[in-house]
């Protein structure tokens, strides 16, 4: 901040390129009552001012609000040197500084804030202007504010944005929904700011309403699945080859050249080479194995189970961050000393080479099911909400910019765009290939983790998933069985269309066809 | 029905046994307009029906009402002459029909008509009597009913019925939530007709509100992965030991007489030995392999994913069954032949034997970590809701009527009583050391099957969580580390209390404390 609030301009205050802006002594009145920001940025704490100044490098004019006035003072003293800023003292002024249709991006708290805001800037604008919310929103909040916001004349848009604070202020992915023509005034201002993979832009209108958060959530889904593997070939590398975190650090430093490179893959090689400054140990030995989570993998999961998809992998991702969270329980457990395998036998050289190699193809062959079960739920989603979603278009944004950006994505778009991928992205020949291939090492590593005594409850998942896709017959028919015995809840037949009830208690325990 | 509607006396309509009784001209007028009947039940479809009979059979006078009265003429020409049935053909009539504190169980369908029949019933209740709903509701829809109906200053009472049609006629396992009040008048009237374990009545008052309804739901998730875990067994048999289906049945009867001893492990050995009619095959292969689900296994684990707890085993199971129906996606994959373990290797008959036992003994310690989890989503949910549930009494109720009814909880029950099962049933010592007696059976299991390509998800997932809990240091620490590295999420340390970040874009590198 500082003594410097009395020369805005130096600080690049909005100097309209308009008519205006050549007429100086109009410039203070114009700053209060002409609309000159083509976006507005409503929140400015780490994500709100970093989207904003990422708005403003690249040629927008800015128009900026926040609650309390500090914030916006703190943003202009820092960093309004940086492009064209018009900052609001008041809801009112933020709206008449913006160009019509006006469009102002919302980055406040989630629930009861971004509705208080959302209606609050409705009340200001008029038919056609757009309120962009880029929180973390449950997408049914998402299109529970669409719906309502669409029937006062506006548009809203619900957009996903990941790449976290460097990627708000650098270049992120971004996923908006909301209706196609908000999407016009959208694109270039969002296409300006996103980051760009292979000369595209990661932004793309993902569908109507909701759609955006939805592909957002999904997003943060693989991202826990994605993370949880590498945990666990961590583990494994850790306790089951006694490996020390620098040594694995520079295995997935060699990994990330392979067809694994990947943002995660990267960073971990570098939290695993991070040497703690107190203690000069290991990092990753001085910080405490609770993981913690912020709700979209819970989501995620919750709604898969709603909607009938497998996503296994991501399931056993999230249990997995709220085990290691479960104090109580472990300290108990800890105490009890529960048996299992104790020691680790030693492995000559080769052998280890070889099983190393193992397990970066079995975690390459995990993560293409944890990918194929996230895209699936975005599939479903699309059917059962009217969303005519490009899963082409969502793997290409996702190349740059977020948390998930990897390599194989540009495989997966290409398995997307040629249909190939229709059903489940494990069928496409490229990915069919590549988990055939490493399916016996995929084995060996689980069986192996599993006689050391060592929880890879991803990697097993995922793989339960690949072999019961593999299977003809499932013992489902059991299942059906058993359900019709105890509550005649009747089953089909495999050589007989219609709906079959078995007289378990009659004599003649005799099927008969109901319907 | 038939012609028998003018002599209802014949088919057991109400003869009080009071004054009136004896005096058969004011019969009919008594049954019109004096209350009789000490419990009603609205609703005489499958369930409602069973439990009335059941009710009138244990001496109750039982009032009961249908929205269409041909059923209720249906139960009483068919049924009548079983015990002392009121029958209503007007709610109004129902209602005065009852003794007070009236006591009404409705068994009509989940959602609006529940809602309509319990608003309509308050209407013409009083304050003090009692609202029952035995059907599968939500808790949370529960909670709400209760909240409103207690406003009224009636009572409202969410009970879990297990056991299906035939435990409703001859004795369910009973799960009431609701006041203690409302439990006075209910307990002898429930007791009378629940089943009967060891001497004791399957019923207790769970809890509180939805307690009851939440409880039940737990219940059937478990069934979810009890069911799972026998199919698993079955396919593993079937596919990877090429046995026959009377011959797995035979070993199912063989293990209901072991530590498995159970309801599901009883109809297992009957639906899998018994011989479709029409084409002379097993049933079980006639029977299409598609699992139908109802919901309660989907709420079981949407709600344990809200209250924080892993119960990985019932997620597998549900998610087991999604896959077993997604018939598009199963089509396509039979198409494309996914590659796999191609043959599975004949074994010596001595080493079948014992890797026969071995599933058995995997079996068993499975099933107790389903167990384990579906207790501790009790627990969480009775802090979180303020619910004082018996846990040993739970599993007490369990013993008889209910599909899960199985030998080991009376050891469930007692190791609850003890207190040894207080953050995990894992830790007491009777489960304690069968899992360790078995852990290693367990993993050759799993081993073999990851081998063959036969999935077990539920058998790996159940490990997964063991091995979890045996971990001291979990790759959890890695995730904070990542977190912390892409999204400044902070992370705790071990070795000294606070919040920590690292500055790991600037060149120190260093840690610092936040709070």
């Amino acid at each position: 901040m500082g003594g410097t609030v009395d020369q805005p301009w130096k600080r690049g205050i909005a100097i309209p390129e308009s008519r205006e802006s050549r007429r100086p002594m109009f410039y203070r009145k114009a700053m209060m009552s002409e609309a000159q920001a083509n976006i507005g940025v409503v929140g400015l704490a780490a994500m709100g001012a970093s989207l904003a100044r990422n708005l403003a490098h690249k040629g927008n004019t800015v128009a900026v609000y926040n609650r309390h006035y500090s914030r916006t003072e703190t943003l202009i003293n820092e960093h309004g040197d940086e492009g064209k800023f018009v900052p609001a003292k008041t809801l009112e002024e933020f709206v008449a500084s913006l160009t019509k249709p006006r469009a102002a991006i919302i980055m406040v708290k989630a629930g009861e804030p971004t509705d208080d805001m959302i209606n609050q800037l409705a009340d200001l604008m008029e038919p056609g202007d757009i309120i962009v919310d880029c929180g973390n929103a449950y997408y049914k909040d998402t299109m529970r504010r669409e719906k309502a916001i669409r029937a006062r004349g506006l548009h809203f848009v619900g957009c996903g944005v990941s790449g976290g604070e460097e990627g708000a202020l650098k270049g992120p992915s971004m996923m908006p929904g909301g209706t196609a023509e908000s999407w016009k005034t959208l694109k270039p201002i969002l296409e300006s700011i996103s980051a760009v993979a292979e000369g595209e832009p990661c932004v793309t209108h993902i569908g109507s309403d909701g759609a955006g958060h939805f592909v957002k959530m999904v997003h943060n889904g693989i991202e826990y699945s994605d993370m949880q593997l590498i945990a666990e070939s961590y583990d494994l590398m850790r306790r089951g080859l006694g490996m020390e975190p620098a040594e694995i650090g520079d295995l997935f430093e060699e990994w990330n050249k392979t067809e694994l490179n990947s943002y995660l893959i990267e960073i971990t090689a570098e939290v695993l080479h991070h040497v703690d400054k107190k203690t000069g140990k290991p990092f990753i030995d001085v910080v405490l194995d609770h993981a913690g989570m912020k709700g979209t993998g819970t989501w995620t999961v919750q709604t898969a189970l709603s909607l009938g998809v497998p996503v296994t992998g991501i399931a056993e991702a999230v249990f997995a961050r709220g085990l290691s969270s479960q104090t109580e329980l472990r300290a108990e457990a800890a105490k009890q000393g529960l048996e299992g395998p104790s020691e680790v036998v030693p492995m000559p050289l080769e052998e280890r080479q070889a099983f190393i190699n193992d397990i970066r193809e079995a975690l390459y062959a995990s993560k293409i099911v944890a990918y194929a079960q996230g895209f699936n739920e975005i599939s479903e989603a699309a059917k059962e909400y009217g969303w005519d979603i490009d899963l082409a278009a969502v793997a290409r944004i996702w190349r740059g910019g977020c948390i998930i950006r990897a390599q194989f994505l540009n495989r997966i778009s290409e398995a997307f765009e040629s249909g190939e991928a229709n059903v489940s992205l494990l069928f496409a020949p490229y990915f069919k290939d590549a988990v055939e291939t490493v399916q016996r090492s995929w084995r060996r590593v689980i069986s192996r983790a599993i006689s050391f005594g060592i929880p890879m409850p991803v990697f097993s998942s995922s793989l339960a998933y690949y072999d019961g896709l593999r299977s003809k017959r499932l013992p489902a028919a059991l299942i059906q069985g058993q359900r019709d015995l105890f509550g005649a809840h009747t089953y089909q037949r495999v050589d007989e269309p219609g709906v079959f009830h078995t007289l378990w208690t009659e004599p003649g325990q005799e099927e008969i066809k109901q319907a």
